[in-house]
């Protein structure tokens, strides 16, 4: 038998906690007998939200964290001093080996300082970089680094086109995973000092299949598999993904409502657009990943539902299952 | 009455050239009789082209320039190089003070850089921002720099936000434009070392409307009327708008093609559709201009058709009527 895959929960992180967040932790034990969460929060709070369900009691668990860190606090400052958070107990199960995972839908910048400070990196890894899965009109890509340090050095690219291509292959399934540097032209000697320099390293390494620069226009088109980019570009690239499709669709919904005619349309049209824009919705995807530290760190959105509550503790799973760390370490770091 | 507008047009610019350029410049002149277009290119060609219309003779006149530079070329030694080219040749009539105007769909490096060495900057002016006007659910922004030249100093930034400052309330039209700083996080401090040192400049500028920093998602919303960033993260922004709006477009043009009802609704969708998206599309708002030259120097999509190349020789007029590059002199040069 399989060992378990456990998982720290933060029950408390999100616009929408506990309610979501413990729904969502129920259904990902439901839909897995291998994993088991462990709910991090307020005892009573959550005691009182899981009653609401009928699950196996050995998968989940509950462990007491009277502190909460908030969105606007200082991450630095919060982690340090709110040692009874949910997020700063659960980051130190992953560190001692209780769990294997955590996964937060709160505070992104203090999921990330604890995720370093706290469960550390893997020794040799320079910057462990956040990696979410963006949705494109053929599949997936992973887009990384979209954390808070900006100013990445050329040799953190590199270690972040190594670690990506491990997960999107390992994890996300794509074969011989495509690797686009994120640039303002296709040329190699087209951006700037940091994508100039990054380009050799990333053309010379023999363990990436490294297709060259990517523009921006190619990345909604699926361009390439992994994008990498330093975090200031990571951020604006996943935030104008995020922005421009909700306007869009906002502004056909209301071009739809303006004639009857449209509106008897919409209508008919409804069932099958719904279908295609869940597609396109970066919410779909689970979490996104902190890689490259001792444990798994999973940053899920903030306006999280029980539905990507439930598919960033599945995608655990995978994570322990396919030794990505292990996998990390050995591309990563050995070869360094 | 009015002086007469003179615009030089590269009619062998972009993919369609000549014939759409030569059409839009042909628009132009129908439209408004204080224009007159320069038809910069091949004598034989343009003539040919212009056999098709009717016009005023003294509305056209044709720049016989037997060298093309084609999109490829470095555009250094193409604009050195090639003096009997279409571009260069009507760089010069704008410098020169023949014409106020020079709009071209051709390179955007040789563009950029005739602009610069031609044409040349205003005095005190540290870098000529390329600036297209950009859709968003509300009505349009201006962005700038989306030029070629990355990594903007922070005084630099604040004189995009002044250009663009005016260019936004004389030429579009927009009262007091909010200016924002296209950034990570909404929080001073947030960001790199350029945004963190442009923000106080920006927010101690007296004659700019700063609203402070501006998210990536906030921008298809409208979150400002003139979003300043350097060059790499303004090309990033321009084509994500591309990139998500055409790959959504086509996304949602599938779903509506897969089953029988849907399809059915989507004829009746359509039109409504049609109008909503054509509001969205980069394409529809005409040229964006390099401001801070001596002249104006209009770059439109490579891609462009007549429509774009009329609306881009049309909004020369506003901006030799507004006196931009007075106002420009007056608040970015005396003021610094």
């Amino acid at each position: 038998m399989a060992e378990m895959v456990n998982v720290a929960v933060d029950a408390m992180g999100g616009d929408n906690a506990p309610v979501e967040v413990v729904k969502g932790a129920v259904d990902a034990v439901n839909a897995n007998k291998r994993v088991k969460v462990f709910l991090a929060g307020k005892e009573s709070v959550i005691k009182e939200e899981l009653k609401k369900y009928t699950y196996h009691a050995e998968q989940v668990e509950i462990v007491p964290a009277e502190e909460v860190i908030e969105t606007g606090e200082p991450p630095v400052m919060a982690i340090r001093k709110k040692k009874d958070s949910s997020i700063v107990k659960s980051m130190y199960l992953v560190k001692e080996g209780t769990c294997d995972a955590f996964v937060s839908a709160g505070s992104t910048g203090a999921v990330l300082v604890g995720g370093q400070v706290i469960v550390g990196r893997i020794k040799g890894v320079e910057r462990p970089p956040l990696a979410p899965v963006i949705p494109n009109i053929k599949g997936v890509s992973l887009l990384l680094d979209c954390g808070a340090n900006v100013d990445a050095k050329p040799s953190q690219l590199l270690q972040f086109a190594k670690m990506g291509s491990v997960y999107m292959e390992s994890v996300i399934g794509v074969r011989n995973p495509r690797v686009g540097l994120v640039n303002i032209g296709v040329e190699e000697e087209k951006g700037n000092a940091l994508t100039r320099e990054a380009y050799p390293l990333l053309r010379n390494c023999p363990e990436i299949n490294f297709i060259g620069n990517v523009e921006a226009r190619d990345i909604p088109y699926g361009g390439a598999d992994v994008l990498v980019c330093e975090a200031f570009v990571g951020n604006v690239v996943l935030k104008m993904l995020e922005g421009v499709s909700g306007a869009l669709v906002e502004k056909i919904k209301g071009g739809m409502m303006s004639t009857t005619r449209s509106k008897i349309g919409a209508l008919l049209v409804k069932p099958a657009l719904k279908k295609t824009l869940k597609g396109f919705s970066t919410e779909e995807y689970g979490g996104a990943p902190l890689l490259g530290l001792n444990g798994l760190v999973v940053k899920t959105h903030g306006s999280s539902r029980a539905n990507e509550i439930r598919n960033s503790i599945l995608q655990c799973i995978a994570f322990k299952e396919q030794k990505i760390n292990q996998k990390i370490k050995e591309k990563v770091v050995l070869e360094n």
